[in-house]
Formats: C-alpha cells, structure tokens, sequence
C-alpha cells in the first residue's frame, strides 16, 4: 500500500473549463428539438436550464470558459484532489506497470459529481431560479446536487431511480440531511411516471425514466429549471476539472498516461479525466495514448449500442441526441453501478467513438466487485461500484503489460468511494451477485425504432 | 460554506508522537495489575500488547518517541489532514467566533482511529505476531485496524458492540472487505461474552463487553496480540499527530485557538488533538487556553463520573485504570455515537481533569443530531455521531461569543464523517431519537463496589 501522493496547492484549481469541441475535427451532430426536429437553439434550451447552462451546451469555439469566483472558491472545499502512485495494486498485480488513480472521492459527498453540481447550482440561482430539479441513480449526483443547492438557497426535489432507492438508502438519507426532498423513480407524482408504473408495476426504475420524471417537474413548476448530472456537453465541461488537475499532477510524476480509463455512464467522468489528456492527441502530440471507457456488460451502449439520434430519456421531453444508445426504452439488469444504468453515451463521447479515437471495454459485474476487493485491499480505498468499472479495466491492462513486459503507464480516475454502497460488497461476499450479459435480441427491440425519430 | 483550508506539505507529518506525561506536574497513578495488585511492569503487558506498545504505554520520560519510516509512510496515505475555517457555520450562527476544525474524516476508512491502528498493527508485525484482536464500538477503531492488518498481513478478529453491528452493518462491511472476522459482541465465542448473555439475553453490548471478548481470544490464542482504540496512553500517544499537524497549521492561519474541543469516548481524538496545545498550557505559555471533553448525556463519566481504579472492561480482565468511571458495569443507553458508549476515561485525561486543567461537558443526543445537520448544511460535510458531539460543544462555545461579543477562537477536531451512519439521520428526522440522563442512582449502582477494588 506504498502510496506516493502527488498533491497541488489550491491555486492550481483550474481557472477555466476546457471545451473539447472546437479541437474535434469532426463535431458533434447537433441536439434537435424533439417537436420541431429542428437543431436545437440556445432559447429552446432556456425555458429547461439555466441561460448560462444552454449557452455552454451549444458553444461550439470558445476553447476555454472561465470558471466563475464563486463556483472555484467552492471547489476548493476539497480541490485540488489527489493523484496516486498505485504501488500496492502494482504489487499486488506484479505487473511492470505503473499505475496512477485520480483520487475524486475524496469530496465530502464521495464522487466527482460536485465539480458540475456546484456551477450549475450557482448558474441556477445568478439567474434568479429558486427551485430546481434533478434525477439520480445510485445517488452519488443527487447528493452533490443537494449539497450545492443548499448552498445557494435553492429548493430541490431528486427522482432517484427505484432499485438505487431501495439499495442504497443512505444516499437517500445524505440528501434529505443535506435539506433536498427525495422521490422513488417512477413515482405517480409525473405523467411521464404514472404511465411506466401502470404499463409495468414491479419496473425497479432508470436514469431514463427519472430523467422524463425530474424534466416534466420542471416544466410544469414556476420559476424551476432541470439540472442535469451527466450526458450534456456543459456537463462534461465542468469536470474537466479532473484531467487539467491530473495533467499537472502527471508532470510532477514526470511520466505521461500511454492509458487513460474512466468508467462510462453517460459520460462525465470520463469526459472531465480524458478530454484534456485527448486535447495533445487530438492536436497530434500525443498520438499513442488510448482512451478506454469502461462500461458495465449489462449496459453496453459504447461497445454494442447503435450510432443513431434518440431521446435523452424514456418519455421523449429532452432533445434528441446523436449518440451510441441502447434505445431510450432499453431496460438495464438491476446492477449495483446504478450510475451506469443509462442507455446512451454523450454526444461528444460518442462522435469520439464513432471516429475511433476513443475506446470502449464492458465489464461484467462480478469482475468488477472483484477488481474493488483487490483495490480496497491493496491500496485502503473502498471504491463505488461505478468506479470499480475502471479499476477492473486498469487490471486488464495492467495484466497485459505483464505478460507482454511493457512499462506502459496507466491513469484512471476513482470517481467516487463506496461507503454508502456497502450491501452490495455483502451480497458479493454472499456469492449472491450475478452478471447480466445482454442479448442481441434485447438491443434490436430496444433499437428497432429510432431510425424513424427524426 | 465558503471556506478557508490550511493545508501542510507531506513533508509537514509529524516525525515523533509526542508524550504529554513528562510535562505533568501529577502523573497518573500507575495501571495495577489485576491479579497482583502491583504496578504493572513492561513485562506484565507483554502477553497481552506488543512489546513496542507496552513500552509506550509505560513510557513517562520520554516526551517525543519516534515515528517509524513504515508509519510515517502509510500516514501519507491521507495525511496531513486539512485544517478548515468554517466560515459557512460562523456565519449561520452570526457569531463573532473564529470556528476552525481539523478534518480528520479524509481518511479511507472516515476518521482518526488509522493513526493508531497503523502503528500498533506495524509493532505487531515487526514482533512476529500473525494473529491480532480488537473490540469495536461504531466501527470506526475495527474498519481502521482491518485496513492495518490487510496492509501487514495479520489476521485480525473485531468483536463489535452489538448494538452497533445492527445499527451500522456498513461498517461491519467495510471491515469484512478489508478482510477481518467481525463478530457481534456479546458472543457465545468466549466465557466472558457467554456469562454476560446467560445473565442477560437481551443485552446489547458495551465496549467494556467486547473489551472483555477480544482479551479473552487474545489470552488464549497462540502467536496473538490484543490491540486498543482508545484509553491507553500509548493510543493517544499515536494520536498527537493530529494536534501537531494543528498547531503548524493554526500558525499558518496566524491564530491560537482560546478555546480545544474534541468528543470524549475513551479520550483517543481528545487527547490526539488536545496534548500538542496543552503541552503550553502546561508549560505556562497559553495559560488562557480552555480544552472541552464533550461527551454523551448518556455516558457521562468526566461531568458526573468518580476518579478512582477501575477496570478497562466488563470482566475484570485488563490492567486497572486510574479513572473516571461510571462502573466497569455501567450498561450505556443505545446511542448512536457507539464510539462514545465506554464506561470511564484513559488515566492521563482523568488526572488532567481532576486537577481542572481540563473541562468536560455533556450533550443530550438531541442536540447532538441538531447541531450535526447544522454543520452538514453550513459545511458540507457529513459527521459522525460522535464528532457532532463536539459540534455541538463548539456551537454553544460559538453562541456564548454571541452573547458577550468576545472573538475567541476555537478549534474542534472532526474526527469522523457520518456516511455509514445515515439510519441514525434518518431515525432523527423521523422524530424517533430520544435523550438519555443517567439517573444518579445508576451511577449509584454501577460504581459502588468500586472502591474495593484494589
């Protein structure tokens, strides 16, 4: 557990956020509106989110966008974040490998999910909003989101997606302690929820159909916008963060990632570490070093998904997004990475993929618990079961390296801990966990459709 | 929330523990031996201790002892600790108090008790031991000790108050992760916790029960050492690395702290934060300096207990302790400050309080979880239901400034987060907490053979 630390100051929190855009060759299709199929404008984004938040989404050449006063003296409740040299994991492994982690979870709610809570929080209330909404899996988002909204004085109600509700039921806790009011996914409190909970009474809940839920909360609630955790591009914006920290932090260790790995849900916290590595290999300079994101084998839209527009969310309110998608009606197994329960990649993440710039792995579930024992183990850390997605890739490649003998260096980022996740480590240990591979016939159902949704 | 963090340089971690009984003008009354009714020697405390702890522990010439490399080394898995200005519960108290609290929940497993446990596990393994034992109240002393001895590769067994392994089975996860036995105390396993449930079926352990269990397994095992979280010297000798990291930090923040809070169980995080900051009050620098014991309404052993030679634990097993003590026997109230629910304090803080170099004051749980929910929404952090007793003690510090317009400074340690404690958060919100005064007959009862001891 030999552990070397590479620590900034506070005045290394970033002061500007890192727009990948402008660097793609080739962007992004744009969002459209679900009604119009037109693209989507800054004003059909503002009546949903904040003004500040559509602007960032579609802002397509502003390299850089800085990070307000208030938003950075708040990150600096726990910013700058570690980055560790993974000695006893290489140990462990014996492996030739050097392994690095960015250590996200050490903020007070546990995940990387506070370096967009808090912006989008602050954008919410510089803009005179008093209520927001919000959806949430396994609730690492919904926690960050209540923090930041208390904060700013802002009243929020949280959709948490059922079977997270039902499993890790601190999290719902963090965030009623935090002041935010909480509510079990498909609820009968929305449309969008009443018609899934009487189509199918026992469906245990998605990020989709949370999404539809906290998105028709907002448009129907005065003076409330949506708030989003994951997906968009201003999302993915704000937890750039993570790699401009870790850039630094790789300088000080005086090495450069040849991998670069994040566990993949919709995308932000592989987007906030791998953009600004996928910056020096975009422009060329970096031209060796692969980008994997780790996606669970039960919800595999990068590596099995179709390259197609479709919905944000399982009620079709959000705009249409060109992504990797399992269908917005896909209906992940009920894992315990419930952050990585949704069905489409981010627009950014997926024209990456689509351009192979990117990569992709699915890790089934009971790899990924054992990569988090071995971790918890070797290096003090219990992760979250979402993070455990990138340790168990980490693995793969650092096992690799051993049969082949190479040196590579390896960075993936530990999103967030597991110490609200804890049952689902009982029920591993129980041998009362499984893997849920998806069949081919799952993915043509749930995809048969979108070609004809625009 | 907006915060100020002091924060050290790796280089900043203390290179000795520091020994706060060459500066007392009263030493402690010398541990006896049970049996012999004799002081104990080094020699007596072999069988059960390390030898390096048993050393320690008896140690009252040496004012600084050596960190190892080996534990200097793990410390920097997450130390040095931020020191934190909480201007977010200044201003939400509208005080003219400067509050700042060191944050020891940055560690891996939540709070301070890895700075013992790492070194009592290294002397175990550098003496040959393959086999080590503890009790535990929360968890908090059993999940960090689990982590020591993963890293050293011992076998350890925590016997956990049962009342705590329902309440908090996170906990008991945790430590089954890090790869301990964790066994519900009392316990059929040993002739102590066995004569405790014949007695009395629905008893929900003490720590002076699991004490009992875990000296038992010790005493009776071969190649196996018996390790402390709390009461004895040498535990808060290990512990000092908080308060020296503190006194660094409050120079760098140009303020000396009026007022040292820390809550009480056995007195490990009170005196880890206290000693550096008292040695100048000792030595007639900072006559002026107040240090608060806040413990439990419920467990009041400083504020109404008696000072006199009592057992460490139930069964009468352990060294006798010169204390203050509600009764080796005195059963607890169910609180979910597990941590605090030990019948008496360690032998130097009860001297220091029994010559008034020291406070103590008690808080009814109530107040414990209001002022807890305070911090959570004015700080972001999350507290563990014992360090929300020192919340609570430093908001009323803070209030009293309110009142007489004085700016003191005070400083409280944060010893632990509340993240696997979020069921007693919800028990709070729900109306379904309740405050627990010992009546004085109990302390009566539980304390009244006491002086026959010896």
């Amino acid at each position: 557990m030999t552990q070397k630390k590479y620590l900034l100051n506070e005045s290394d929190i970033p002061k500007a956020w890192y727009n990948i855009i402008p660097d793609m060759e080739n962007k992004p299709a744009p969002l459209i509106h679900p009604a119009t199929k037109q693209p989507i404008t800054v004003e059909d984004l503002c009546p949903l989110f904040s003004k500040a938040a559509s602007e960032q989404e579609l802002n397509t050449t502003d390299r850089w966008i800085e990070i307000p006063d208030e938003v950075r003296d708040l990150y600096r409740i726990w910013r700058p974040t570690p980055l560790v040299r993974a000695h006893g994991l290489e140990k462990l492994l014996d492996t030739p490998a050097h392994i690095y982690f960015k250590n996200e979870s050490v903020s007070p709610v546990g995940s990387h999910k506070l370096n967009s809570a808090i912006a989008q929080a602050y954008y919410c209330k510089k803009e005179g909003v008093t209520n927001i909404t919000t959806e949430t899996g396994a609730g690492q988002w919904g926690a960050a989101l209540s923090l930041a909204a208390k904060h700013f004085g802002l009243e929020l109600a949280v959709y948490m997606v059922k079977i997270s509700y039902n499993q890790k039921p601190y999290r719902r806790s963090m965030m009623q302690t935090y002041g935010a009011e909480v509510i079990s996914s498909p609820s009968m409190s929305t449309k969008a929820g009443r018609k899934i909970i009487t189509d199918n009474p026992t469906y245990q809940g998605s990020l989709g159909t949370a999404i539809s839920e906290a998105v028709e909360l907002a448009m129907s609630t005065p003076n409330c916008k949506y708030v989003l955790g994951s997906v968009l591009n201003h999302v993915a914006l704000h937890q750039t963060v993570i790699g401009l920290e870790a850039e630094k932090q790789m300088e000080m260790a005086e090495e450069y990632p040849d991998i670069v790995i994040a566990c993949f849900g919709g995308g932000s916290n592989f987007s906030g570490l791998a953009f600004p590595f996928l910056r020096k290999k975009l422009n060329g300079e970096t031209p060796h070093t692969v980008f994997i994101a780790a996606e669970p084998e039960s919800c595999p839209k990068l590596t099995r998904g179709i390259f197609q527009y479709d919905c944000g969310d399982e009620a079709g309110y959000t705009p249409l997004i060109p992504m990797y998608t399992l269908g917005h009606t896909f209906s992940p197994a009920n894992i315990h990475a419930g952050g990585l329960r949704y069905h489409g990649g981010g627009a950014i993440i997926s024209q990456l993929k689509h351009d192979n710039i990117i990569d992709a792995v699915d890790i089934p579930q009971l790899e990924t618990f054992k990569a988090a024992t071995m971790f918890s183990r070797a290096e003090g850390i219990i992760p979250a079961p979402e993070s455990s997605h990138a340790i168990a890739a980490a693995i793969n490649e650092a096992l690799k390296c051993k049969v082949s003998g190479e040196r590579k260096t390896i960075l993936f980022n530990l999103s967030g801990h597991g110490l609200i996740d804890m049952s689902a480590y009982d029920r591993y240990f129980a041998n009362d966990l499984a893997n849920y591979k998806v069949t081919d016939d799952d993915i043509i159902n749930a995809t048969r459709d979108l070609e004809k949704i625009l």
